[in-house]
């Protein structure tokens, strides 16, 4: 794997970092060189403009967007650019997300976002779905990834509750 | 007034213009000098950030922007000027425009939108609100909208229906 | 500038001014003549009227109204005069403010309120779209917006998130 | 029962009339005296408060109003007087009635709407539950009331759907 | 104004009375006879039947009825009395009272329900509007009510939030 | 199989039978031996009782009822009997059954309605649950079932969808 | 009753028994042979499947499934067997359980999946509807659910509210 | 490229080919080798499983699901495969697509599927999106996306609105 960051995520705001953490560390464990930068979309839109130009000539395969209400980054970054833009909605007005679910799944057709789930969660699973996006060409990659789900799988089969009557 | 136009429309494609159409007759009505471009935040960011940019250069003192689905024109717009903008959600998708709302309407601190209703009417009222704000400076214009308004309520007055029981 | 106030800032309690603070910090920073009165449309529907009819003469260019459950306040200052006014959903009750959004911006062709966000951020929002507003008039007041932005955006610049791995 | 109407029947628009004509129907069926008038909360806010302030003294019992979107007609009529107010939201934007729903039900403690349905079964049952409020003093309205109700119930029990097997 | 009871109050469950006590409150305000029982539509169906069947000769004149989740309290009631009942959504569920509110209000033609506001602003509402509602025929009462609505006015007229620049 | 009918589908209008007829022809395939009545909660609520309080006695093991808007016909029969009820929401209001879909789903603590999705898929899939009740007790439905299954199976991979390149 | 289970209860993860722990409850008072297994559709779908494929031979006759977000759980269990699936949405992300609800009730036609309401009475009712399926057959067991509802009623009827004025 | 299907579109039925049919198309214009299969969640859930643990093997590097209603398709086929798999809600009931979008996206940590837009828009995005995962590792494939980009941009240019006053 290449020396440079393969995979960026960027938030509008350094609060947005205790839901984009979860990203990050996902890459961490399965060692995917990645950054983390803080760009707004309202306000440093030059810097998001430029993030997103000069992204192919970096070398960054997958963007990783996060962003709450009217949430522009995603899409704005995946305006600007033909790398795969990831986009995770982050609750952080009264609505819940519901408003930043909207304004990033809802793209028109020509400009793709692949929207993961609202929050945490949805950050953990963007990192995870950039790590399957470069594994479709890394074969050692893409056997940490099978490895991982199986530890998963592991888990839950050894999780017991015990309540029950009459057997 | 000036003779260049002072209110910008922009909006993401000519077929957002059966909508937006609603403010520019509007700004026809009151004889404001208006100007209407498309312009995508998706399919043609650069242009969005240009017209922005030299908004205040060439005279324009309200932008009116209309978008549909994840609509990101009127706050980009906002992030790269201040000139007011004004945002019409337009029912574009399966949401009916609860999507666009959202989208356009929770905006984070620092950069406003001020948003119309989902539809015609909010595009008719974006054009009324942009005639307002430049009537606080301008006497003539103020009292072509008081005449306006009062033609509106004298509408109303005149309005019977006529259904009733037991008079 | 006048030395009177040039923006009103209205609300139906004293209980709102915990969200409608943060539009007239926004005023005081940018050094906006402002005023503040509680006034009910449902407890006060006569003072609604009067400050609405008297908002011209009295020098007023902007009216920020901000309300919660069924807002009526914003839209019905709107009915009685064509001083720009905006208006602030406030979540005040079991549904987190979308009651309110829906009661401000959904106004009908004619009369126009322009809404910002759901809570502080768009109390915020309210008081930079008036500065932004009586500054297409105002060479200094523009100027001074163009510089608070670019405090925002300075500030986002210098946020450092750390936590990259294989650079 | 009174020569005049004891029933008044407001809405913003005679468009609404095709809503609210189903009250007015019910109120024809139950012979109880009634008008209908044209009053807009937005254009004709002023007509609106002669109305709310001189119903007591023109004898009306029962005030029903009809709004779509920003619905503000029976919460602003209910602010005027302590006749009791009876509110319908009328589907009139995209966002099919739930905009005025919400608009005209989550009034504020001290100013009660009672609220029907979106659409016409909310404008019957506002006239029919004004006749159960004049029939709260009027044994032989409520006579009238108790047969309507035998009668559709009648109506239910004819109705045979054939369409059973194994029997 | 008769010995018994006039209004009745039914709740669901005891816990319901943390919001329905508002309503009990307003009408001790007025001093309008009333009752308040624990009646649940799906675990005391027969009670619920019997106190509906009887309210008319019990000289009920209004019934309040609270209930939270599938609310089909009210609505059942109303279907079996033409006395007048009003409803009010508690918000007793994840879902915050939206889905009370709709199983309320949404009734079908020939059954009607005037429907308040969730939670302990709709049930002090609702005991307005039972007041409102006695008060068509007690000119007394209407008297209280306007004296209170009065004292609201001047609660709201003396509230002064004091934060102005530039005056 | 017994003689007389073992699910007993209700609905409160022979309107609803429009989405009903999908129950019963799923029972009919599976020779089920059913009824179908209108029965209105709230234009019948005496009939309702009695229905449900019969059940058991006249054999019922399943009983089927579809409503739409506030839709208390499910929840109110499960007040009434320990047979198993199953819901059917009917889009019948501008809110498209989301209106009944609460008011079926979200009953209290004590009293069960398993719902089903909202409109002819919802109602088809009563019928289904229906007789997947039955068949836990008698296996040749349960094979009926399990075949009924297989010949959905083969029918769609017999489906093709031909647009394919470069194979 | 059979010596082995006849309810299955299966989630996605231990956490979620703090909700469907109320299901289990619910048969243990009903003295119903069941289990509680974690399944998990996303992290253990071979579990899944074994199970559902498995639950006839093994003598299930009703399974209960309980998940929450993109709830995928109990669709899935009903897509691989026609034992009665009865579906729990647990409320465990930023959407309060309205996704998990929806993900569960809105099954497409011909594989039925019985909805309970969000949440721990949902969970409850899920056990008190499994009851009622197997006392279908089981006399002794509808005599207990009848007693138990009784007791229910009998709760309700002694709850008191003291507060009322003027009897 | 290679000879076999790079990309694997997925539906539960042939009659969502009149939405997925957008995504097929995309690829086609791109000249990305892909196929396309019924494989429905629900009806052939063993279907799915050897879909999903076959596509490795078979070469897919994208697997694009689209689904209605209670949307299995997309979170089931992740739970099977490391392939990257994007979801695309189809608007198929009366929620107009707001059910499968809940469904796809909000899937809990562990398991992701980038989400597109509702309905055939959603479609062609999730085919770009396709296209440029495969195009990290393509320059050729990168270029053409430009390319099209570029097109998409210049045909927004070439978009006059005329319809102006007072230039």
């Amino acid at each position: 794997m290449s020396a440079g960051p393969l995979v960026g995520i960027v938030m509008g705001s350094r609060n947005d970092y205790a839901v984009m953490r979860s990203a990050a560390e996902m890459l961490t464990e399965f060692g995917v060189a990645h950054e983390v930068r803080v760009v707004s979309a309202h306000r440093t839109p030059d810097l998001l403009f430029e993030y997103a130009e000069t992204a192919i000539a970096r070398g960054l395969r997958v963007i990783i967007a996060g962003a709450g209400g009217a949430a522009h980054l995603p899409g704005m970054i995946a305006a600007k650019t033909v790398v795969p833009v990831l986009g995770v909605p982050i609750p952080a007005t009264a609505l819940q997300g519901m408003d930043s679910l909207l304004s990033i799944v809802q793209m028109p057709k020509g400009v793709p976002v692949g929207t993961l789930a609202i929050g945490s969660a949805g950050a953990a699973n963007a990192g995870l779905l950039a790590a399957e996006i470069l594994a479709t060409t890394d074969a050692a990659l893409q056997a940490k990834l099978v490895a991982w789900r199986a530890a998963r799988r592991d888990e839950v089969l050894a999780q017991v509750v015990g309540d029950e009557v009459g057997a």
